[in-house]
């Protein structure tokens, strides 16, 4: 981060959409950039420069800010009802390391463009309309995801505060206070607001996979945030030995007996698919023990990851039932034994019934196909789904996936987006 | 090692070869104790301690020593026939780094042994018999084996003078000419000795595999030494994304596209042995790229080793072209690449066919059924072999497999052995 750059903003009260878009996203990838991409850290100094950034901005055109206990960021334009009920719309500003600009920050962005239309064209919407800048959300620096909405809405457990940040060592206790968190408060894991007055919660992101890129569409509707279930290591055990002089038979190669797990697991997977199920599998990690493994040496040890997602719970669990067959299966054919450790579970999130179909008609009003998509990654729209705010999800269209500096998102595409949540937040008030 | 142990040497003139055989494998253990296991590294200290052993054993029974100019040591019985040809037994003192005490030395040691045993009993064996304690047969130190060996028999070429040696960094040149090896005359690249004067050169062996200790049976005969195709890394190129959001069809996934190549070349092996073929197929390295792999992203990159080995050099090729074909289609159905490094490719030696039957025979007669099975390992007998001397192995049964230090042979098997040898030795002569 370079704490000397002039900051170029847009320049109230003539509002531009996208003269305010390009300078927003021009200003925050100029106070984050790390070599060819952008970092932000979760309750760190380029976070926390992003969102004095937004603060300033909102300001400067006129809205009211604020900071909750959690340090996030809530921007607000007052509506006419006394009831105290809101509409909010928001996204996170942290980032991967290493990452790219849009990933979070597009959602703030559009949030703050659509208030400041609104203030600058001089509406009074019926209800308060609040954008929040999360904190947090990526799991890159403390390996949960969704600590600030999850702080927000008094989602954090006992254990989340002794969570150390990858690269700094600090606790998450300790990084929340640094960044002006009140941790009695926080900790007492109650939410920060009245969850009640909150009619609706709409997220604009961009899509981190190539769905939309695929089926020529800007935008998208998101269904469902998938389940996951995911296992960090999963050890094959079989018997090491010299390469040239143990017969096929008398083997029992971990590597040979990995790879027949993945294929009979990659064969139900494309079988479950032609069944209408959703799923995906990865297994992103695999490597033989460092320690003793040689290229003349049968491979008696093999770690590997597993990454499942669906969003249907059922589908997730019939594809684990599987896994677990394959493998007493491949025990007993291959003499190896496969060892699972902690399993990691998070159910599907289903977002609301009602926005999802009015969003796709609001979109229609504006001559936008939006296609209703399941979303593969976790969102904090799944955190305030959980604790029953309805929430919806609007895709942008991004080419080159996410989590990495090449994300590329087209300016148009992003605007369209911004258009459809304006008229999803008036829609709401 | 211990400089400082009192070696525990047999007593001369009574000659017990199970006494002589326990003390010598006692004091090399001794002299190489590393951890659990022995390290005599190639032209370093524990392998000339070891040599300096056998050395003083043989002259201390009346045999007759001397260097030859790659500072291998020799041993004589000499002969009645004055025409200058001789009998050759021998193997080899290095180990692997933390090995076992018999790979190698039980072929010295069970030479050594037949040697002392026909001095004490006073045996002039018509023609001279020698025992060659090679060095530096491991590639564990210089990448490249039978390095001794090949300096006897004129094999080394140029570029293997500049080799490094793993731990020291020393090159085989500095190394050899420590070890007191005359560099000018081995790198002339001529063989250091006569070769038509050496009428047959065999080798007690442990095996390295487990088929003796299947077949219930203490020796074999070893019928060819395995050819091999190797590649230290294959790389499997694909496309990295998000593990939750790239729907299958769109994946490009360098885990799975591998594992399927590894699966049909399982499947293909397996049809090769049912047609007879002769063949074993090992990955032993495979990882994804630690640079950026993840749980949660789809693999973009892996690399992998393969080694293939044969007794028939036409097996080995139909193995490898399939491999090709394989990789192509793979390539073509899941959007990825393969890419080799360079092919380092050793045919198929046979062993001479006439001792081949003459060793079973012997073996018959002492009342041993000895089955002939390949040798997959290489060995220095394969240098022989390719020099136009004729050559034959004994394997002795080994728990275990070798080059760790758990190896178990046992001393009944061994002297079984080294009876077959001192028959064959003699039959020769």
């Amino acid at each position: 981060m370079n704490s000397e750059v002039v900051l170029s903003l847009p320049n109230p009260p003539t509002f531009d959409e996208l003269a305010s878009a390009e300078s927003l996203f021009d200003s925050l990838r100029e106070i984050s950039r790390a070599g060819i991409g952008v970092t932000r850290e979760s309750y760190g100094t380029s976070e926390e420069t992003a969102i004095r950034l937004v603060e300033m901005v909102a300001e400067r055109n006129g809205l009211q800010t604020e900071r909750d206990d959690a340090a996030n960021l809530f921007v607000t334009l007052p509506g006419a009802a006394s009831d105290g009920s809101f509409v909010l719309c928001g996204s996170h500003l942290d980032s991967v390391p290493c990452g790219g600009n849009y990933d979070g920050a597009a959602g703030v962005v559009a949030g703050l463009i659509c208030l400041c239309k609104m203030k600058s064209l001089g509406i009074a919407p019926r209800r308060t309309i609040k954008l929040v800048a999360l904190r947090a959300e990526e799991s890159a620096w403390f390996g949960k995801p969704c600590l600030g909405s999850s702080a927000l809405l008094g989602r954090l457990s006992p254990e989340d505060f002794s969570l150390k940040n990858s690269v700094t060592g600090k606790t998450l206790k300790e990084s929340m206070e640094l960044a002006g968190a009140k941790m009695d408060r926080i900790q007492s894991s109650r939410p920060l607001i009245d969850l009640k007055r909150i009619t609706a919660y709409f997220e604009l992101h961009i899509e981190q996979g190539p769905v939309l890129i695929r089926d020529d569409k800007a935008l998208a509707i998101v269904s469902a945030i998938r389940g996951n279930i995911r296992h960090s290591h999963v050890t094959c055990s079989g018997e090491a030995g010299h390469s040239g002089v143990v017969p096929r038979s008398l083997r029992h190669d971990a590597v040979l007996a990995t790879a027949d797990l993945l294929m009979r697991l990659d064969h139900y997977w494309e079988q479950m698919l032609k069944n209408n199920s959703d799923l995906v599998v990865t297994s992103g990690i695999i490597r033989t023990n460092t320690a003793d493994h040689a290229i003349t040496r049968i491979p008696g040890e093999v770690t590997f990851s597993l990454d499942i997602r669906s969003q249907r719970e059922e589908d997730l669990e019939i594809f684990y039932d599987q896994l677990q067959s394959e493998c007493r299966q491949i025990e007993a054919e291959r003499g190896v034994s496969f060892q699972f450790d902690h399993k990691f579970h998070s159910r599907p999130v289903g977002l609301d019934a009602y926005w999802i179909e009015r969003l796709a008609g609001l979109a229609l009003k504006l001559g936008i196909v939006a296609p209703v998509i399941p979303s593969g990654a976790g969102h904090d729209a799944a955190v305030f789904a959980e604790s029953g705010v309805p929430s919806a999800m609007i895709f942008v269209r991004n080419q080159n996936g996410s989590h990495n500096p090449h994300e590329a998102m087209e300016i148009g595409d992003f605007l369209q987006g911004a258009q459809l949540l304006y008229e999803a937040l008036l829609d709401a008030a």
